[in-house]
């Protein structure tokens, strides 16, 4: 099977542990346990977050003063060199020794018209005392909201319209590698409104788990994984008749409310892989990874239940 | 032809320069405006340096206390995603739209006995007083040289042996694309000494014109260029009497010496490729590139002078 397995950042830089390189490089070598066996038995094509890597490179960044912080689109690109080469270092080390591997560079194009932009919802960065944040919106135009007691940068989340490199990644997958892309979401570019064919980098994030959901569907894949620390969708998740979904349709999942910051752009990317596709999606935890490959862990929806 | 080129990091970041973006990003530019055509005419190969960037990074990283800074491996990582998307897209944005790139994460294989590693000698970082150069040698075990009035931290320079991604680098190559790849001389990699076949980072810098030469004699190129922000490779460099080598033979080049420092491994590149491939080698400006392609401009090294 040709497999997209979209990694939570996440699930490799946990909320609460500390955001060092060993803490960071050990879950990266647990997550390559549980992909290594995937990656042996199917051609993998292994998407990634970058949420909280992507913050910690604006906090240094903004730490600097003798330099002013690169924008977000050209950070978002160093967290797919970073993250993707101790991605593909950890699980080489796993693979039979003349497996190839690529990590490719990955900008997803996004349009300027999208109603994101006049709607920025994304937290990044570190947070601002409110003379500071009124500042920097004089200075750089950012836009600023509440977080807590204090004011954090806020960037639109458009939606991913086209992955420009995924020829190359078509072609790598062709010949066996293992495609290590889409860091992040992609980084956000856009066609200058001003000018033709002029591509742009934009200071947004594009969600990941959509960005995904198009690569899955652009290489055909015939099973899309979001991995996550989670074993599957909840109902009433959190309440004490919260109940695991095991194998759902896109209609009976849709008749569900899911939260916006977390599992709903899950459900939402799973529905419309299935929904394009035909083929089956599935959520579940890392951990249990080869499972879900079997169809027999995680929340699988598909448009017929075995 | 098939080409690959070396990119100076001092040629997208200029000594003297700020070190900013927007700087970055107008080098660049200037550079794909370079290369288009030669990218439209031949099968084309970037490599690229990352001195002043991997050093903006590790003075971010330094600058944020709340979390350790990440290896030097891992911000060479962050330098191959940064510099590749910029010249990704500032050079698609000048070639035809259906013109494929791709940017390649690329790690190079060092040697753990390099004689390197006994005498680290490339700067890089921040400059520290004698006692926080005391307090972090004992801490971490780096290595301090004096550097003007203080100290800075200096790493091994061993040798290129083996580009790992060189497979994929190939795959796509005969497939059309403009690879960019093998970044700051590729992302120094080893294998454990105590361990069978387990890859990992080490904190190292690999010379970028002596990977790019392994590069080149790896994809079978017919020319390697080092492109820089001189005309060529000058005798007596800075006298009165000085002049620049038009064509010259790997012989002859032995001949005369060069400083370590900067003409010194772009010579001794030059001159390897030459011996071990019998194609043509060339030094010279970026600017002239189309000129130094057709043999008419930069020193160009060749078993045979026309």
């Amino acid at each position: 099977m040709r497999i997209v397995v979209a990694l939570g950042g996440n699930a490799l830089l946990k909320r609460g542990e500390p955001m060092t390189h060993d803490v960071q490089r050990a879950n990266i070598r647990v997550a390559a346990q549980a992909l290594a066996p995937v990656a042996e038995e199917n051609e993998l094509v292994l998407a990634h977050g970058n949420g909280p890597q992507v913050g910690l490179l604006a906090l240094q960044a903004s730490a600097y003063k003798e330099v002013e912080a690169y924008p977000l689109d050209v950070l978002g690109a160093q967290t797919e060199g970073m993250i993707g080469y101790m991605i593909e270092q950890e699980l080489g080390n796993l693979l039979p020794f003349e497996t190839p591997l690529a990590t490719i560079l990955t900008m997803v194009e996004v349009d300027p018209h999208d109603p994101a932009f006049q709607n920025p919802t994304k937290f990044v960065g570190p947070v601002y005392e409110l003379d500071e944040a009124e500042q920097l919106k004089a200075e750089k135009g950012w836009v600023f909201k509440q977080d807590g007691a204090r004011w954090r940068r806020v960037v639109p989340s458009p939606q991913p319209k086209r992955i420009f490199q995924i020829q190359p990644i078509k072609w790598l997958l062709e010949k066996g590698a293992v495609v290590i892309c889409t860091g992040g979401g992609g980084i956000p570019t856009m066609y200058d409104p001003a000018r033709q064919r002029w591509l742009t980098g934009i200071e947004a994030v594009i969600d990941k788990d959509l960005a995904s959901e198009l690569l899955a569907i652009e290489v055909n894949a015939d099973l899309f994984v979001i991995a996550t620390d989670v074993r599957g969708v909840y109902l009433d998740w959190g309440k004490p008749e919260q109940r695991m979904l095991g194998w759902v349709t896109p209609e009976e999942l849709k008749t569900h409310q899911f939260p916006a910051g977390s599992m709903g752009p899950k459900v939402q990317a799973a529905i419309q892989f299935v929904e394009q596709t035909g083929k089956r999606a599935a959520i579940g935890s890392l951990e249990e990874i080869e499972q879900i490959v079997a169809g027999t862990a995680g929340t699988n929806v598909a448009t017929a239940i075995p």
